[in-house]
């Protein structure tokens, strides 16, 4: 196939979670709100695979890059031990923003998407809450999946 | 459309709450996922407030009403020992379906909007996963907003 | 000192908490790491009661009070919906150190105890980890269960 | 005692984590209770390790085999992407409960012991609440440390 000589899109980073006992509920299956949980830690892995400091980027060192927004699609409900992979996909939403999108697909003979998750990351002073240019690790990481050159 | 005199909207229900140390993270206000949590704690005690039973309710019985999407816009970080006041604000979308607006309003001297999120919520049977109309408990609690008398 | 017949131990505090459906796990009832966390919210409400700024004492300000030790006896699940009061009981260790005894009741036609949780807590330089004594307004709480020349 | 030539101790299992984002409070690192969190998702993988089902052993299936008692020992901080590694050493107490030790060690040039936890089991009737004999794959999990004929 030629895309030409870039990818549209970048390609995702992928991590793979097991379902624990502490993420569901009494219904049984994981809490709605901890599928954000575990989006965030594959944004985490994702961060720290490309080179960045967890321990540095996750405190507030001047800088803070908040989550603003997010949206979740629930598909399927997943039970403690279901075998899970994240894909993150990061975009540049201005030079002091970015999306991400999630999906969540639960593992098995066949794979099946269980949630689609977007969120919205602003990078802000932490003082006056002033807008700032990403730093440049972050922007290289949000940048990464469109490796220049390559054709797929 | 003539509304007539009649409320456009139901009164909210409110809830108060104060940020724990547990809601918190590292970077020292509370995490993302968990302005959601709080907003469920707040739909709980408001189901609770109109006489249903949780106990029953977030158990499989047959049943459920999970949440299939959520929305949310973060706009001010809570710090620990923050007091909230989370307002609840179902409506219809469905007879087996309903969506609840809430806001999470830092309280103090002037109490600030700290979050904006929405949930839709669908009634499926647990077992085929089928649609099913709301339990009359559940759309007598969506319907309350509008107190007697009210003409719709 | 004399402290004649009164009381060797401080009056409880007490908190009043509901179970929350994301304090619950698969299992119906909640998971037992977070009888810890409730019990650590019933410390906070103690220590802001008596007049600490939480927004201060819980982040790193050159002083730390990490818990050190916990021992928890779970004694009856708790169900979402459940009504729980939990009382908070400190006591000096050393004047750098404190434990907080903790009962978990639940509520009911007849009260029953559900939980008993013992931390220890000692205060250290946030950077060197070396041994500080207690700040005043920590120690004082500590005492405060000791109301001088209270009779029981 | 003449044990002959087995060892006295299981071997642990071993269960690798990297401490996530949500995992940590305002103070910068890993929540007290949270640490209890990270050894039951070890416990879990050691069950799962062993080929017992998750999603059936988590759930109420008339017997439950709760956690009743915990003590911690929390001996070293962690912060956000720091790389763990969970023993998990399981003990009969007698044929209806038992114990697991758990060694959490952050990983580094110098493995540390960052907190030492132990945990207490008993299977019940989840009916009634009587003492049941714990079913054949638990204990032969619990047993399972003990590899016969090994000498250490």
């Amino acid at each position: 196939m030629d895309i030409g000589n870039r990818s549209l899109l970048p390609m995702p980073f992928n991590y793979d979670r097991t379902v624990h006992f502490a993420d569901t509920d009494a219904a049984g299956v994981v809490f709605f709100a901890n599928y954000l949980t575990i989006c965030h830690e594959a944004y985490e892995e994702s961060l720290s695979a490309s080179g960045i400091n967890l321990k540095k980027f996750f405190v507030d060192n001047g800088i803070v890059i908040p989550v603003v927004k997010s949206e979740a699609e629930y598909r399927r409900p997943l039970a403690c031990g279901d075998k899970l992979r994240v894909s993150v996909q990061p975009a540049f939403l201005s030079d002091d923003s970015y999306e991400i999108r999630f999906e969540i697909t639960r593992l098995g003979a066949v794979g099946k998407s269980a949630a689609r998750i977007r969120t919205e990351h602003i990078c802000i002073d932490s003082v006056t809450r002033a807008r700032k240019a990403l730093p440049v690790p972050i922007s290289d990481w949000v940048r990464e999946g469109w490796p220049e050159g390559v054709t797929l």
